[in-house]
């Protein structure tokens, strides 16, 4: 038996003998611990469990799994028992899982739901899930700009366990527009009688809710915030993304860009990693295609030497290492760009300062290597002019495809593409055929010393 | 002028003629966007302004900085100033800050600050940097369990200005040592009268002072804190690392994970973005030199074909679409496994299952690849058994690069070796000299049909 297998008896034990009302199980090990439990059980242990689960208990665990996941439990679930469940869940979680579920079963669950909580989540169910209002969530916690310390003190006593983050109070005038921010702790520092008028905080920052995901990620990343109110054009407040759906955003958003400079990429909502055997090959063929036809184009190149090579056959043995540094300079160059474009290291305004200072490092690279391989071919072959041509064409392959690795997402953040998607492949095509085309041109142009 | 030098210009005709005792500049601009123009500004402007600011403001724009960019400002400032500063940032940032000092400048300052301060800080500088000691501040609350609730929430009144984080309140034994949690929320809904000891959760996480950040990193994500303690061996609470700090270790972690994939790496503390044109060159070749190797060991195993390739020239015109490929598809596999390890989407006991899928995506791809080129073999060069070289090469090179491409990290995991160090450069030699061994292996099996 595994731990996590005798750990689980152990739980199922004390659920089995507790009293639901008196004792709470997240007193003792925390949901995440036992979301991951659930994740290696079997469907009928899954439910056992979820019986024996209070309805806030069940909302708690089952937030903390995989949109997939949570839909196959709802999915062997009671509607009424569902409904339950959801309603002590974040809005934003709950649109989420709706989302996940078919549309028939999300129906029926709605219809079970009280109509306030069937407000907020269709609410939410209207906006694109990386936009800022398919992140925010409705429990935030507003108040008239008049109202009173003592009172929201008071409110908050009643209002804290059903808000998801009641760290930072925003206040509201009449017509419910943002007008303030308040943090728990300038709240409870402040005198009883003043009114929150005269301690909020005026210059707000706050996030349009058409606003994109990465770019509300880095305004909270940037601010530190602990969690950021959206507002519609209007400035109605609307809602508030918490620090913690921030940091998956900034995973999910890193993962994309890993997996672009790669060439491949995974659908919304589904993890390459635990994709289908054939979804997986989809998401990977495309770039392979375009690849291989790069990889042709470079053949061409050689097939259009072929005299050079065949009067001169130790000439291939060099195509590798041509081929292989140029592409290595080429992905390292435009990898730390991407990654410095996104990570705000690097801003429009540097990018053709971060340009020259990439082709002098390529030139020190290109120097180094040049006379390594020189050296070696040299020795190797017997034959020091030969030497020269892979040393040669070695320097400015490699300083070539430094430039090129800086030159293309440059390029590509100009047009207003993100480079991370189009680093990768063009780089690849582009370094290979030049690096081939000056190799063979160099060489063709020493043949007779050869 | 730029829009940023205009809006800076307003900033110091501002500075210059406010009361400083009644107005504070941070109401209406926040420090990250201060801190932001002040990046933009000569040195002189940097001293001007900070001599404008007061200590509390000057404090909270600083901590905003690069830590490079603070110990320039510092450096210009009187001793005494700067210790005045430095009372108001928290003791982590203040750590950093004199560690990237000269020691002589550290020193100097430190005999200026105030004795509590020195105490604190001259602590926390005992801890490497990436570990938990190096990111925790000494800025947390934490009170006796025996405490009430009315009296935690007075004192709290009084500390909150000066705490890092209010929102998790700690509870301590006689010894020092940590009991249990409250957060905030939890305090101001609970009655008076109670002692903390009754409403505090005691299935605390908490960190070892010397738990690697990255560790540290994944735990804050996983459970969603907002803050987590840092103890000693004996449990004895000594700090707490905020979900701020966090983000950056995150982002910090994932730059050097995406450099490693194209074997390179920054020195701590110093952007590969910005560091020098000799260090980065340092920093990109050691890995370049290793390919070079590789390549060459590749040009080896073409020579010893040297008979097969001088007969039929036109196979040269294949090699470049054998390698790409192979590469290709090498590095995406071990990208998306390297990621799935990152991201703990693969666990060390899913491992051989993601292989034996991958192997499977491998075989598709292989298929797919191998079909096409052997057509455009095919007709490009008027020889159908070119094609059929060509394609059956394609297919077991695809094929195995998969295969390789997710063997070798699994290899280094279970080494204990992070397999993003190694991932990159291991995969690129070993699936070229294989794949060009496969491919002249099989041409010179079809010699005689070709």
């Amino acid at each position: 038996m595994t731990m996590e297998k005798e750990a689980w008896m152990k739980i199922l034990r004390y659920l089995k003998i507790r009293d639901k009302a008196r004792t709470d199980i997240l007193d003792d090990i925390l949901p995440q611990d036992i979301a991951e439990m659930i994740t290696e059980m079997e469907p009928v242990e899954q439910s056992e469990v979820f019986e024996l689960l209070n309805d806030e208990e069940a909302a708690l665990i089952l937030g903390e799994l995989e949109i997939a996941e949570q839909a196959n439990i709802i999915s062997t679930m009671a509607d009424k028992r569902s409904a339950k469940i959801l309603h002590f869940m974040p809005s934003d979680d709950v649109a989420d899982l709706l989302g996940g579920l078919e549309n028939q079963k999300a129906q029926s669950i709605l219809k079970n739901m009280n109509k306030e909580d069937v407000d907020e989540v269709t609410g939410l169910l209207n906006y694109p899930t990386d936009s800022a209002g398919g992140l925010m969530t409705t429990e935030y916690i507003a108040f008239k700009e008049t109202t009173k310390v003592k009172q929201a003190l008071s409110k908050l006593r009643e209002l804290a366990p059903s808000a998801e983050t009641v760290y930072y109070l925003y206040t509201v005038d009449e017509q419910e527009r943002l007008v303030g921010v308040i943090s728990l702790r300038e709240l409870i520092a402040s005198p009883d009688d003043e009114t929150l008028s005269q301690i909020m905080r005026t210059n707000i920052l706050s996030v349009n809710v058409e606003t994109d995901q990465e770019e509300v990620a880095s305004i909270v990343q940037k601010y530190d915030f602990l969690a950021i109110p959206v507002v519609n054009s209007e400035n109605k407040l609307l809602g508030i993304i918490t620090v913690d759906d921030i940091m998956d955003v900034i995973e999910e958003e890193t993962t994309e860009d890993i997996y672009h400079l790669v060439g491949t990429s995974e659908k919304e909502g589904e993890s390459l990693v635990h994709a289908s055997v054939l979804a997986t090959a989809k998401a990977r063929l495309p770039w392979l295609i375009v690849c291989l036809l790069g990889g042709l184009i470079s053949g061409f190149v050689i097939d259009s030497y072929e005299d050079t090579l065949a009067s001169v056959i130790a000439l291939a043995a060099f195509i590798p290492v041509i081929m292989d540094m140029g592409g290595n300079v080429g992905s390292q160059s435009s990898t730390v760009f991407v990654r410095g474009v996104a990570t705000g290291e690097i801003m429009p305004k540097d990018m053709f300062g971060y340009f020259f200072k990439d082709f002098k490092v390529g030139l020190i690279m290109g120097i180094v290597c040049g006379v390594s391989v020189a050296g070696a071919a040299a020795l190797w072959q017997g034959n020091p002019m030969l030497g020269v041509v892979v040393g040669l064409a070695m320097f400015c392959t490699v300083t070539l495809a430094a430039t090129i690795g800086t030159l293309i997402p440059i390029f590509f953040v100009r047009l207003g593409v993100d480079p991370a998607v189009t680093a990768g492949p063009f780089v690849t095509t582009i370094k290979d055929v030049t690096g081939l085309m000056i190799y063979f041109y160099i060489a063709m142009t020493f043949m007779e010393y050869l």
